[in-house]
Formats: structure tokens, C-alpha cells, sequence
């Protein structure tokens, strides 16, 4: 199905086409979740997994940014190692660490343990989402559902948890290429399939979070990570939805993710959007307030986020972010506060 | 004292200077310590202040590489938070965890507990290089020494302890510039004093740590770590000894930091060294082995080795060096082999 595109969609999905807006949207990475009070009074602790398993919880943790800061999308309230749990791997997320694997994928033999999750396992994400867009029906806000780019995912399935320094992943990758080969194909097939159950229930794009692959050299990314990325996001355009790519630290591989083919390239704040754009050709960008930045008040983070505006320049093709996830010591009134300025100022393509 | 060169210099300082050598020298950062199995069996678990604060064990300890792996410098075994912890400012470093202040930088108020160490408090640190610069006099192996510098270590005295997002740090800069620049002053004032003891007794070239500075957007590394920096370094570069400067994540910032006035720029794993040589000025780098690397095998790791020298090219200026810290998992006879290659193949300049 080739992208289509009128007059009618959502602002956020012109911008990701790089069509004329009227505003510049915005959303934030992590927005829904821990640092909202209205998020802590309806679930408190325990694993998000378990919150991701209830559809009417989730989709309201989905819809409560939206109510509370007007944001230009809502986000599918999920996590990137959620097919692989409901498929099974045996995969938790523990509070304050993040995912955690109880038998790493170190051999061929795991391989056969990572299977793709049915659409029965997948039927609570199914009614999420149905459930979401169902509520955002009378408003003109897109759902947003996302997944884990290959390297991010396997970097968590393979050191068993979260990593500074990715030694296992790297040794598996350069020790047995072939191994790689076939882990990616799978992981390739996880992430569509997760992909599609968002997508088919009425997701309007989808980020793809390779959130680790700044820590690849530019071969390694080549060599092991770019084509597996570029097989799912070729799937993704075929499925009519734009597509944003993100990562942290990333700005010497921007040009190869780029080749990548996302519709969006997301960029984290190490990068100015005008470089950042000259670096993806010309492709639209997302991003880059520093989360960092919303920690010391309104006043300092709006000045921020002029900044930010002020770099991504009036072309058309800018979706305002963070350049990470919301920072759980956020104060909500500090992103109502550049919701406001984003939206009052932020005049791309007008 | 104008910076002089003599044929006689070791190796080590005059690929610093960009001088021909017959060939490329190699050290690694954290080359004394936990990976190696002679470090384990001398000292056990506990605080590295402990050991620091012993001369004998230290001087033992920062010659165990130089004996296994016949590198060509040796490194004084000791931390950043030294000068701090010997001026009383309340810092322990928990294994598997890092340095942990018990009453973190918050206020004015906080400064004056910051002291400037005394030369008394400093006498552990003189005694090992006074020891370690005697045991190695039979050689033409160098003393390197090495501080940190100011944004890295702020970010702990600001933070109390590691970091992944520097919130607190980069908050306190940007609502109180002024404050910033008083607790930059003071920190330049104990840098300074730790260097001098180092360069007093003997080291002949020393590593500048901003390890943290990737975080920094160029703006703000301009605005708040550059000067600072630079005139540590200035400060060296009149002391007559050459000063690395070494950051991880760092490819946005390499011009700006190579402008604070390194005599050598280090690099980490994600800008091949042809094109960090370029962003540098043409200036000597170090590295930029992935530590990663290390830890899938000799002849992995040899061939990662390869490529650094190719990239690195003939030219003068090169320091072979790790693109970060040994890994503690890191089997030692993969470290020798990398030395051997090195120095069978690297030819920088003959």
C-alpha cells in the first residue's frame, strides 16, 4: 500500500511527511508513566508488564498525557520487550533497573526458545489500542505505537539485562556472524508482528527505538545492525504509516540510520537540528530538548526549548521531543509549560 | 618552563609531541586493577581509597602491567576523587558502583567544605610516585599521572554519585552560572594541586578525565567546561609536560575540547581516528580500541587492534590506547596480545 496522504490527517502525521503544518507537534518519549500523579494514583509500583497486560488500564495510562498536556499524539503505554514477554522468552521489568532475562540468549539453542508471539498472545495489546483509538476518536490525536530496533532488543536479550558497556552482545555479533544472522531474522519477525497488531488496530506511525545503537561503531552498525532495521522499516512503509527512528547518541551513525529508511529520523540533544538535518539529507527530524533540561523550572526549559525551535529552523518536517524519555523527577507544569511554547511558537512550514 | 624534547624521551612523550618513533606506544586506561589476577591476589575486595592511601601497595600495583604486558607506560593507580577524599570531603567508592559522596554539592554554602588538599594530605600520592618513578628509573618507561576534570568530577560532587542523565549537575550550571563558575575555580584550584604532586615527582605526561562531557551539548560545553578546561591544561602545558584529554562519547565535541589546548586529544570507539584526527586539528590522538573487543578473544581482539592502526595511519601522533577503561572480565593474555601487535605492526612515523 503506497503512503497516502490528505489534507484531513492528523498534524502529527503531516510532519512526519514533511507537509506544511500549522503548529509543530509534539509529544514526549515516556510521557505516559512515572512521572505523572495521575499515573502513580491508578497503578503505584510493581512491574509495568503487569500494567501492560490490563487494556483498560493501559489505555487510560495511553490517554492520560493527552488529557493533561494536549500533546500532538498519544503513545501506546507499552514497552520494547513486551512480544518477547507474552511470548514467553521469560522476560521482567524490574522497577528502577529495567528489563531483566532470566536465561540470556548466549547459543543457537536459545534461538529456539524466542518465538514469535501469536495474535492470541498479542490480544492485549490488540484491545489497547482498539481501546485507545476508540477514545481518541472525537479528537484530531493519532496513537503513536512503537517497538525495539534489533541491536536495542538483543543487546537486552543476550547481556540478560541493561548494559553500559554491550561486551556480550559485541562478542556474540563478532565471534558468530552467522548466529547473528538468524537472531535478527527472528527479532525481525517479533518486531512486525508487534508492529502489525498496532498498526492493524489504528496506530498512524510507529517509532522504532534503537535507543543503544549509539554505542556501535559506524562498521558495527553497518556490518550488524542497518539491514535488519531497514527490512522492518521498509515493512512499516509498506503498511502506509510513517515511521520515526530513534537512539541515543547516535550522531556519528545519523547518515547510516538514515539509509536505514524511517520517514523521521529522531536525534537526541548531542546533535543541533539544523546539523542534524544536513546529516539525514534533508529527511524530517525529531527531537531534541535535553530531559535534563526540565529539571530546574518552567522558565529554564522554555528558554531550552526555543532553543530548540529556533535550530530546527521554519521548514516544514520538525516533531518536537525530548531527545530521551521524560525524566521521572519531571514536574508535569514544566512540559505543559513547552507544550505552550511549542504550540504558540513553533511556526514550521506555515 | 617552555615545553623542551630530546631524543632521550621516552616513546610515550614523544608521540605525544607528534615526534617520529620507531613505534606506535600503547597503554591502557585502568591497566593497574581489577582485571588483572596478580591485583586480586595482592589486595582482595574494599574501597580503592584504602589501597591508595597505601604507597607500597600502590607503587606495586601501578607496575604490575608494565611487567605483564611490557607497555610503554605506566599509570599512576589512583582515582579522580582522590584529591577530594584527601581534603575530607566525604567520598567513598563502593565496588560495582563508583564514587559516593555522603553530602552532595547544592549550594554556596557547600563550596567551603571543598578544600584545596595540603601537601601533607597529598603525601600518599607523592610517596607512590616517588616510589613507582624509582622502580621504573632502570627503564625507559614514563610515569603517566591523571586527574579529572572539572564537569566530570562535579557531576559527582553535584550528583552523589554515578550518573546516566546529570540532571542535578546541569540544572545547578544553568540556574546558577555564577555558582557554577565559583565551584569550577575551586575545582581547577585542587586539579592543579593533585597534577602538581604527580609532575613534581616525576610523571612525565598526564591524562585530563572529562569522562562524563559527552552528556554536554556544545553549547553547553562551551559555556561552562571548556574554560575551565583549558586553563588546567594551560597550566600543564607550562609544568613542560605533555596533557591528554579524554572524554567518552565525545565526537560532537572534539574541536571545542581539542581548543581547551590538549597536547594529545583521546578518542573513544566511535570516531574512526583518520576522521578524529581531522576534527582535531591534525593534533596526536589516543586510542581507540573498543574495550568490547577485548572480551571475544586474542585473535578478535588482534584483528579490532588492525583496524585501529589502519585508521590511525602512519603519520606521527598516534597513542595506541583502549576508546575507554579496561573491563574488569577482560582476560589479560588478550591485553599482551594487542600490545604485541602493536608493537610488531604499528609503525607511526618511522
Amino acid at each position: 500500500m503506497p503512503i497516502t496522504t490528505t489534507r484531513d490527517d492528523p498534524v502529527l502525521v503531516r510532519a512526519c511527511r514533511g507537509e506544511p503544518v500549522d503548529h509543530v507537534p509534539v509529544w514526549f518519549m515516556r510521557q505516559a508513566g512515572r512521572s505523572l500523579p495521575e499515573y502513580q494514583a491508578l497503578r503505584g509500583t510493581g512491574s509495568i508488564l503487569d500494567a501492560v497486560a490490563d487494556p483498560a488500564l493501559a489505555c487510560e495510562i495511553t490517554l492520560q498525557p493527552v488529557r493533561r498536556y494536549g500533546v500532538d499524539a498519544a503513545v501506546l503505554f507499552s514497552d520494547i520487550v513486551v512480544p518477547y514477554h507474552l511470548a514467553g522468552f521469560g522476560i521482567d521489568v524490574v522497577p528502577g533497573r529495567g528489563p531483566v532475562i532470566a536465561e540470556p540468549v548466549r547459543a543457537e539453542a536459545d534461538l529456539e526458545r524466542l518465538s514469535v508471539p501469536t495474535a492470541r498472545q498479542l490480544a492485549p495489546v490488540a484491545e489497547t489500542v482498539t481501546r485507545a483509538i476508540a477514545e481518541l476518536a472525537a479528537t484530531d490525536t493519532p496513537l503513536v505505537g512503537f517497538a525495539g530496533a534489533p541491536f536495542t532488543v538483543a543487546s537486552y536479550l543476550i547481556e540478560g539485562g541493561p548494559s553500559r558497556e554491550f561486551g556480550q552482545v559485541k562478542s556474540l555479533m563478532h565471534r558468530d556472524p552467522a548466529l547473528w544472522g538468524r537472531l535478527s531474522d527472528r527479532l525481525v519477525q517479533v518486531t512486525t508482528a508487534f508492529l502489525e497488531v498496532q498498526i492493524a488496530n489504528g496506530a498512524r506511525a510507529v517509532q522504532l527505538f534503537d535507543s543503544w545503537a549509539g554505542a556501535l561503531t559506524r562498521d558495527e552498525y553497518r556490518r550488524f545492525a542497518l539491514e535488519p532495521t531497514a527490512r522492518i522499516l521498509a515493512w512499516v512503509a509498506s503498511r502506509g504509516v510513517p515511521s520515526i527512528l530513534f537512539g541515543v547518541g547516535t550522531g556519528e551513525l545519523l547518515d547510516l540510520m538514515a539509509s536505514a529508511g524511517p520517514t523521521v529520523m529522531g536525534v537526541d540533544w548531542r546533535v543541533d537540528l539544523d546539523e542534524a538535518r544536513r546529516r539525514v539529507g534533508g529527511r524530517p527530524v525529531q527531537g531534541n530538548l535535553d530531559p535534563a533540561r526540565c529539571l530546574a523550572g518552567a522558565d529554564l526549559a522554555v528558554a531550552a526549548a526555543r532553543e530548540v525551535l529556533a535550530h530546527a529552523g521554519r521548514e516544514p518536517g520538525h516533531i518536537f521531543n525530548l531527545g530521551h524519555g521524560v525524566l521521572p523527577a519531571t514536574d508535569p507544569d514544566v512540559l505543559a509549560a513547552v507544550v505552550r511554547v511549542v504550540h504558540d511558537e513553533g511556526r514550521a512550514g506555515r
